[in-house]
């Protein structure tokens, strides 16, 4: 088996939206296409792969570094046992070797983008959806039938109102999702409240409601949105405070009895132990979110998930970032607490499968080869004009 | 007052050694030159920047997002109030429009790049070295008149034995230097202890030997080493584990109570933060290595001065990584504890002023504008090629 093609290109998704820390209006995303000698179906297997967004397409990182790296591996560095199959582990130590510990940003993009793309053809490979691959090597073969996905939404955007807000609401419960996830932080607290408010009316009670700050809190702020959050008993209370200061998440969870999230900008198994170790989230409640393409891919995402468990903590408490299919065969394959999903934005990346209805915020997966890409079919053509 | 040119070129800096981590055959730097409309001595102001060694050039990050940002900046936001020169803390803001928090890599190297351009022209522009402004703005005008350098070598090479290694640093006790550096861990603790020993015979005692692990060390492995270099008492004992495990350095800093070093790969100030808060280092003895090249620049870098002092820790604690101008400035200019030298590799990058020789492990700097590139002709001839 070999790799003979790997193409990279940045797409834009471009969105007129913003959250508390960025605007999205400049941002890409990198996507690779990785062919191989392999056929099914008349047809060489190519994998494919894209970061998720909020970080930017890692395009020259892939080119100058990552790619040359794998082109150039010879295959044992690169197949499994039998030769049969590519091996992501091992392309793992490929594409990291020269690369010294600590700074885990930007490359951790790039190698999770071709660790996506890798995973794609050992499932297509092997003629098998990938979180069957996944059940079957990491968890005996059981398979979460659907997964829980909620509907992540809710931006700043020019001339939102509260009506506006609403409505937007009202259509990802009309799609099937009972939870939703909004932004905060880009406004007053006293306006903040009346956005939630305004939010509870559609969606019935703090339950069914995510506010997510993205990091953007000063202690003193924090504090008081835990406060004033605190009565509604939200489904969480999301990036509080800067992704690093695990101190300060600390002291708001000291404060803030009901769940919090975070781990969306942790890009490593080092950061993520840290956030545990330091960080005094507590295993019976909180959320984690780490984000696999854009931490070094499934094969960093599987030592973040045996440090959790080392630590106490369950997969289940595990509902990534970045609402794309490769999380959603992670979370119905390995069995986490579900996946975010971006109904209204990020197209044609977010979402899944296209004849995969959400009912009660639950959503299933197709029966086809690989993370499903072929079933989604504004991203396949996207993904397909990227490889041609 | 306009910039009206910006390079950027990758530049290599081949060298057949390795640490214990990785071998630099295929690293490289980025160089950038941002060329201004202010004239000094009938020649534009040009400012230079490079990232240090250990991490590849960010040339994608400055060409797709760094570059382009600063090209695209209106007057306002980059200047100072006077409008008479560049304000880098005003390009920081505008470097980082966009940028979410936390992921600290990489593009912490694209923006260290720019940064100490930019500082090379703030200083060029007020006709000054660039120490004698850090002091008048951020030290009440007191400098110290030369620093404390060590020359860090004693890497892992082809066909090196002990008697290369002596020959080695004796070397650098002939250029001056009275510390020295070698790397450990490449080899076993035993062929390690040869080597050290072999050192030591050259340098007289382990006050002027420090000894650097590049973080390689399990918990077993770096407490092996700690009980086996305590009798030596030696200058430092670097980076004995992985650069994001806290509690690992905990407990080295428990069991081994010379000094230790750490902080190179650490890119930002919040990560810095963690290794005060949750490291177990000690302010009466330990050395941070921060380096402003690979971690947003200097700007970042006054950052964590003021957060290392505000936790009880001196500015003399730190001795940055890199061996560059910028920091012997920062040196200088700030009251740092020294900083690090490689005499005989990553030419011409590292390394300092022709005409300014180490005496008993100080040198001082040249009275010239800017940082200085241009008092160091190896270098400057590579910088000037970049900008022609």
């Amino acid at each position: 088996m070999k790799i003979t093609r790997i193409i990279e290109q940045a797409v834009p998704i471009d969105s007129n939206i913003r959250n508390a820390y960025i605007d999205f209006s400049k941002m890409d995303v990198s996507v690779v296409a990785i062919e191989t000698d392999v056929f099914r179906n008349g047809k060489p297997v190519i994998g494919y792969g894209f970061n998720s967004n909020g970080r930017y397409a890692p395009s020259g990182l892939l080119r100058d570094r990552f790619i040359p790296r794998l082109r150039d591996a010879s295959a044992e560095q690169i197949l499994n046992d039998a030769g049969d199959n590519l091996d992501p582990h091992r392309i793992r130590t490929v594409l990291m070797t020269g690369e010294k510990p600590g700074g885990h940003g930007e490359r951790s993009t790039a190698v999770g983008v071709i660790d996506m793309a890798v995973w794609d053809i050992v499932a297509k490979v092997l003629d098998q959806p990938l979180y069957r691959v996944l059940a079957d090597r990491y968890r005996g073969g059981e398979i979460d039938e659907k997964v829980f996905v909620y509907a992540a939404g809710g931006y700043y955007q020019p001339d939102k109102g509260l009506s506006e807000l609403q409505e937007e609401m009202r259509s990802y419960l009309d799609m099937g999702y009972s939870v939703v996830k909004m932004k905060i932080g880009g406004d007053t607290l006293d306006e903040d409240l009346r956005r939630i408010e305004a939010v509870l009316e559609v969606v019935g009670n703090g339950r069914n409601l995510a506010v997510d700050a993205n990091g953007r809190f000063d202690e003193e702020t924090a504090l008081a949105y835990a406060a004033a959050l605190e009565p509604y008993n939200l489904f969480w209370y999301e990036e509080p405070v800067e992704p690093l200061d695990y101190e300060l998440h600390a002291a708001v969870a000291k404060a803030y009895s009901p769940p919090l999230a975070t781990g969306e900008n942790l890009f490593s198994m080092q950061d993520a132990r840290n956030l545990i170790r330091h960080g005094g989230l507590r295993a019976d409640r909180d959320w984690l979110q780490f984000d696999c393409a854009l931490s070094y891919g499934l094969v960093e995402y599987l030592d973040i998930v045996w440090m959790l468990e080392e630590n106490g903590w369950s997969r289940r408490n595990c509902i990534p970032h970045g609402g794309h299919q490769l999380s959603l065969n992670i979370a119905a394959g390995l069995g986490l607490g579900g996946n975010e999903s971006y109904p209204g934005v990020f197209q044609p990346f977010g979402g899944f499968a296209d004849d995969m209805p959400v009912e009660n915020s639950y959503v299933a997966l197709p029966d086809v080869p690989g993370i499903g890409f072929e079933a989604k079919s504004e991203l396949y053509k996207v993904l397909q004009s990227v490889a041609s």
